[in-house]
C-alpha cells in the first residue's frame, strides 16, 4: 500500500533498486497533449546518479521509455506507462546487508514490518523509486507551463552549514532563478561563490568517507489563485505530505515557516493592496498560500534533508538476529543527497499543484449558477 | 472537497463558525469498542474557547452528543455521527468583514476560489472546525491506548521567542510529561518557570491588541513497529499533511529536523543495539521512523504555528471591491493559538497512528504464509 | 466501513433505525447553486414511510433540517450536513429480534461480521438509511437539471408477475413519464391499469402477511456525451454498484440487458446515423452507453427487487445460541419495497451522473492542448 | 481516470490493444506469499486470443513477466508490476476504422470524450485490457485458496438461446464444477451435450459472419461469513461493479436474481437451521448475501454479455465526419465472447472477495475489546 499519489492526477510507482527496473503509471492525464520521451529525460538527466563528481558513481542512464496512451504524438486521455530499466546493478556490493541492518535506513524496519527484505540496494525503500515520480512530474510540469505558464523552480539553499544569502520574500522582489543558472554548478545552487564553497564541504566529506545535508528552496510563479481544499487537503498540507515523502527529508516548512513564530501579528500578517488591477498583498510571510488555498502571490517552501545515511567510515550496529557487529558502507552512494533532490522536488511539487488544479476546476468551473 | 481524513478509520468534519453547528462523521471503527460522550469531551474541554484568561473569551461549551453508531454503549462498526452546537455565535461582530479582506485570513481566498463566502467567523476556515477533529481524534486515542498503550503527549515547547530547555532526544531519556503536567498551566507548557514567562507574554500582547505564535512539540510512546507505508504513504509524510492541515501551521519537522541537516552522517546516524532483548537504535535522531516506518522508538515532531491573524490594531487592506481602506479586528480572538492546539495535534497525530495500524494489520496480519 | 459514495461529489451516510435519527454529509457541492430544504422534501416525501396504503405504516414525517454549507441561500461549496430525526421509533417491536435471527435479514451477518448488533428494526442495514441518499441525491440532480436539462425518471414496471407493456427502447421513440404521471398512483407504474392490477396484488399479499418483490426501469434523458472513465469505472459498473448497493436488490441490467443474450450480432448492434444534425443511433439496445462512456441516447436500466424479507407469516429459524425456534414478523413494514424504492432509484442515478460529469469535466475539460 | 480497481488490494491497470503492451501493478499484496509466473500463466492461457478455434485468431502468447516485488520467489508487499506485449499486433487492419465508427464498439464515445482516439483494435476499449486483470486476480486467488481454501468456478452457463440445466441452488445441492471439467471443451460449459450444441451454434454464427452472446455463471465456495461492508460497499454491489466493467456485459443477477421477483416472500426467504454445527441457511435464494456481508453459503451471480459487436457483415453506419456510409468488419475477432470471459470474471470475482477480505480484517480482527 502507499505506491499511489494524487487523486485526480494519479501515479504510481513500482520497481526495486536492483530488480527488473522500475516505472511508473500515471493515470488521469488529460488527452490531446503533446509528448514524448523528449519531454522527459531531460528532468530524469538531473536526477540520475553519476551526473557529477560529487554524486554516486553508480552508471545508471535512466533511460526513459513510455510503453502506453500516446498516439500519433499525443497522450489519449488513457494510463501513461513508463519504465526505466535498472542496468548497473551491483547486488554484491551488498551481501554484506543481508545480514546486518545498516544504521538509520530502512532495513530493520521493512524487515519487521514485511517480515522480508530485498536487502540488495535497499529495494523498495532506496531513493531510484523517484525516478518514476520525476518522469510523471515532467508531464505535470509541462501541462501547468501551457495552460496556465507555471514556473517551478528549486534550488540548493543550504549545505551542511553552508548558506546563500536570504531571498526577499516579498512578493517579486527577486526574479526566480532559470534552469541554466540553477544547473550552472553540480551542487544546483544559483548562487556561484556560495555554491563553490559547497562543492568544497562535499568533497572533503567524501574524501573522509562521511556525508552532508542541507535545504532546497522551491518558489512557484504565476499558480493560479484558489489553488487548495480546505479543510483537509489544503495546498501546504499536501506539499508538506509530498516533500516528507521523499527519503532523507525531515522538515517542511513553507512562507515564514518556523522563523514567522518570532514575529507577531502585526509584523507577520500580509497587508493587501490593489496593484496592476489585481489584489495582491505587501509582503508575502503567508508564501501564497492562505487559509489552505493559493492567493496568487510566490508560493515558496522549504525542505530539510538530513546527511546521507550510507557512510564509509566503521558503524556500530547489530545483526538480523540481533548480535552486536560492525559495518562499513560499501557500494556507491551520495555524499550528499540535495543537489539530485531538486529535480524531485520540482517533480512533486508540480504533480501537487496541478492535482489540486484540477480539483479546483471540478468543483468550481464545471457549474455556474449565477 | 477534502474534508474527510484517513484511508481506513475515515473522518468527515462540517460545519461552519456561526451556522448551525459543526460536527463530524467517523467510519471505519472498529466494533465492540466501550464508548460514550464522557470518553470525548475532556479532548474537547482542553480545545474549547473560554477556558482561560489568554484564550478568545467565546462562550462555548463545545457539548459533543454522539447520534450514532453506539448501542448499549458499545460502538457497532457502523458510522459515528457527533454534533456540537454553535451557541455564541455573534454575527454581527462581522459585519465590516462582509465587504473588507482581514489581511491573512482565508477571506480573500475562499471568495476567489467560491465566488462566495461565509463572512461569519471565518464560515468553514475557522478552527472552530477542528472540534470535530477532536472529537474523533479522542476515539483513536481510546483504541490506540487499549490496543497497544500508545502514549501520546503533545505540548507547547514555545512561544514568540521564549523556549523550554532542549529535551534530550535520545531513547527514553526523558520522560513523557502527563497530561496533568502539561494542563498545570494556562499555555500548557510543562516547565513551569517558561511556562509563567510565556503567559506574562501572551498578555503583553493581549494588552496591546497584537498576537504571538510559537512552536509544539508532539511526542508518542510505546508506538508499534511497522507503521507506515512506502513509499508516498510513510508516517512522517501522513503526520506532516495532517499537521499543516490545521489553521495557522508554517512548518512541521520530525526527529532532527532543520538542525538534523547541520550535522555530518557519522553524527546523525542511529546505532542499532540490542537492548533488554529488543532491537533499539542508542540514539534519536530519525525520530522514531525509518524509510517512513515507525521503528519503535520515541515519535516525536514539532510543528510551528505562526502569530494569530486577527489583531485589534488597525490595519491596511482592501475592499471586496479592491479599493484601499482599514480594518480593526474586533470580535473575541486568541492572542495565541498555541494552547489550544494541543489537543488537536494530538488529536491529529492518533487518527495518523490508528489509520496506519489498520492498514499494516490489513496487508501483513491478515494472511500468513509460513 | 463502506458508508461513502463518489469520488467528486461525494456523500457519507450514518445512523440506525432507532437510533438518534439519520443524516448525510456531502462534500463536493459546487458552490453558488441556490439551495433550501424545499428542493429535498418533495423527494424524501415519496420515499418515506406512512404515504399509502400499500406502504409501511411507521409515521415519520422524514423532515430534513441542512445544518451547514448554505449561506444566504446558496451553496458554499462546503460540506452539507442533513439530518432527519427518528420519531416513530418502536425499539419494544423488535424484543423478539434480539434472540433471533430473521430469515433473508442481515440479523445473522451483522452479528457475525461485527460481534455486535443493534437488533432494532435492523439497525444500519435498515432501509431508512437511504432518506440520506435521497437527500443528497436531490442536490445531485437540481445541478444535472440546471447545468444540463438532463431528466431522471424510474418506476416501476412489474410488481410480481404482473408487467406493463414493454417500452420501445429504440431511440426516443417513447416520452419520459412525467413525476406526475409516475406519482398518479400508489404503486408508481405510469401505466394505470398496470397499475391497478399491482396495487390489487399487493392488497392481497398484505392481507395474508406475505410479501412481494418486482422490477423498477430507470431511464434518463438529455445526457451530456462523454460520461464515464474507462476501465473499471464505466458508467454501467457504478450504476450497477449504486443499485446493488440498495436493500433487497438482486439483478441490474442495462440496454438489452439479459434478453440481450438472445440475440445475435447483426441484431443487437446499433447502427449510427446523422439525425438533426447530430450523430445517433437508430436502435438503442446499447441502453445509451457505448465502451462504458455514456453515448448520447437515452441511459435505461432495470433493476430487480426481492419480496419484502419481513412477512407476517410464522417463519422457522434459529435463536443467537443457534436452537430451532420460530418467527412471526412484527411491527410495521412494506408488503413490496417498490413503490418507495422509485425515489431512492433516481437518487442514485443522479449522484453517479453527477460524479461522472465533475470527473469527465476535470479530465477532459480543464485544458485544452489544440 | 478509472483504471485502478480495490481499496486495499489494489490493481491499476494500463496498455492499448495495439501499442507498446499491456500491463498491471498490483498494491497492497501481503507480503511472504511464493509467487512466480508459473501460478499466473494458466490463468493467462485461459484467457488468450487463438486458444481454440471458435476464438478470435489473433496468436498472442500473452507471455507474463513479473518486473517486480518479488525476491528470491516470495513477494515484498510492495508493487507487483507485470506486463505482457502485444506480437502480434495488425494495425493495418484497422485502417478503415480510422474514419468510421464501428456500430456499438467505443469508437464514438471515446473519439467524443477525449477528442482523441487510438483507432488501432479499439486502443484501450479493447477487451485486451483484461489480461492484466487477470494476472491479477490469479495472485488474489493463490492468496484465498491458501489461507481459506476459497474456490470459485465460473463457466458458461447459456449461450444464445442455449441453456444447460440449471443447478439446484439450494445449499451445497450441487457440487462445484473442476477446472478440468470447464475446461473440457472449447465453450467451457461443464454440461458436455449442451457445450457440444452451444459450440455448433458459435460455429454457424462464425460461418455467416454474425455473432452471439451468451450467459456466465459464477460460483464461490468456502467464503468465510463476515466479508461485505454496507451500505454503499456491499459484496454485491462490488461485484456487479466489477462485472459491469467487463467488455460486453449488460447485466448482473445474485441468488434469485431477476426470477426472484416473481416470488413471494414466504417463498424467497432462507429460512436458518443449525447443521453441522454451524448457523446455515436451508434454502440459498440469497445467493451468499445477506445485507450485503457474506453469509458463508455459497456464492453465485450470473452475468450477462451481448453479441460481439464486430461482425463480418455489412453494416451501416457514418463517418467520423458524419456522412453516412458501410462498413464490413475485418481483422480476428471471437464469434462468441463468452468462453474466453469465464477466467476474467473468475479473476475479478477472487479481486473483490480478497479486497473485502482485508477490509473485514482491518476492521474487525486488527483489535479485539473483550
Amino acid at each position: 500500500m502507499g505506491n499511489s499519489f494524487g487523486k485526480l492526477f494519479t501515479i504510481s510507482t513500482w520497481g526495486e533498486s536492483h530488480g527488473g527496473g522500475i516505472g511508473v503509471v500515471v493515470d488521469g492525464c488529460p488527452p490531446g497533449l503533446p509528448l514524448s520521451e523528449y519531454d522527459i529525460q531531460p528532468d530524469l538527466d538531473r536526477r540520475r546518479p553519476g551526473q557529477s563528481d560529487i554524486t554516486t558513481q553508480r552508471k545508471e542512464s535512466d533511460t526513459i521509455s513510455i510503453i502506453s496512451g500516446i498516439f500519433e504524438g499525443k497522450t489519449l486521455g488513457t494510463p501513461i506507462a513508463m519504465t526505466i530499466p535498472n542496468r548497473d546493478a551491483r547486488p554484491e556490493a551488498y551481501a554484506e546487508m543481508k545480514d546486518k541492518y545498516r544504521p538509520s535506513h530502512a532495513d530493520f524496519t521493512y524487515q519487521a514490518k514485511y517480515g522480508i527484505r530485498d536487502h540488495e540496494g535497499g529495494g523498495r525503500s532506496s531513493a531510484r523509486e523517484t525516478a518514476g515520480r520525476v518522469a510523471a512530474g515532467a508531464i505535470a510540469r509541462k501541462i501547468l507551463a501551457l495552460a496556465a505558464n507555471v514556473e517551478i523552480a528549486a534550488y540548493v539553499e543550504q549545505v551542511h552549514d553552508i548558506s546563500m544569502p536570504p531571498i526577499d520574500t516579498d512578493t517579486e522582489a527577486d526574479n526566480l532563478p532559470t534552469r541554466e543558472q540553477i544547473d550552472a554548478n553540480s551542487v544546483r545552487c544559483p548562487h556561484p561563490t556560495t555554491a563553490e564553497k559547497m562543492i568544497t564541504r562535499i568533497k572533503k566529506m567524501q574524501a573522509i568517507g562521511d556525508s552532508v545535508g542541507g535545504q532546497i528552496l522551491c518558489r512557484v510563479r504565476n499558480l493560479p489563485v484558489g489553488l487548495g481544499e480546505p479543510v483537509f487537503d489544503r495546498l501546504e498540507a499536501d506539499l508538506a505530505k509530498a516533500m516528507l515523502s521523499l527519503p532523507a527529508t525531515k522538515g517542511f516548512e513553507i512562507g515564514s515557516g518556523f522563523a514567522g513564530t518570532l514575529q507577531t501579528g502585526s509584523q507577520h500578517n500580509d497587508p493587501f493592496e490593489t496593484r496592476d488591477g489585481k489584489i495582491r498583498t505587501r509582503t508575502n510571510n503567508s508564501g501564497g498560500v492562505q487559509g489552505g488555498i493559493s492567493n496568487g502571490e510566490e508560493l515558496y517552501f522549504r525542505i530539510a534533508f538530513k546527511p546521507t545515511a550510507t557512510i564509509l567510515t566503521k558503524q556500530k550496529t547489530i545483526t538480523t538476529e540481533g548480535d552486536e557487529t560492525e559495518l562499513i558502507g560499501r557500494g556507491r552512494h551520495d555524499p550528499c543527497v540535495v543537489p539530485r533532490a531538486v529535480p524531485i522536488v520540482e517533480a512533486m511539487t508540480a504533480l501537487v499543484l496541478l492535482d489540486h488544479h484540477l480539483r479546483h476546476q471540478a468543483q468550481n468551473k464545471a457549474f455556474r449558477f449565477d
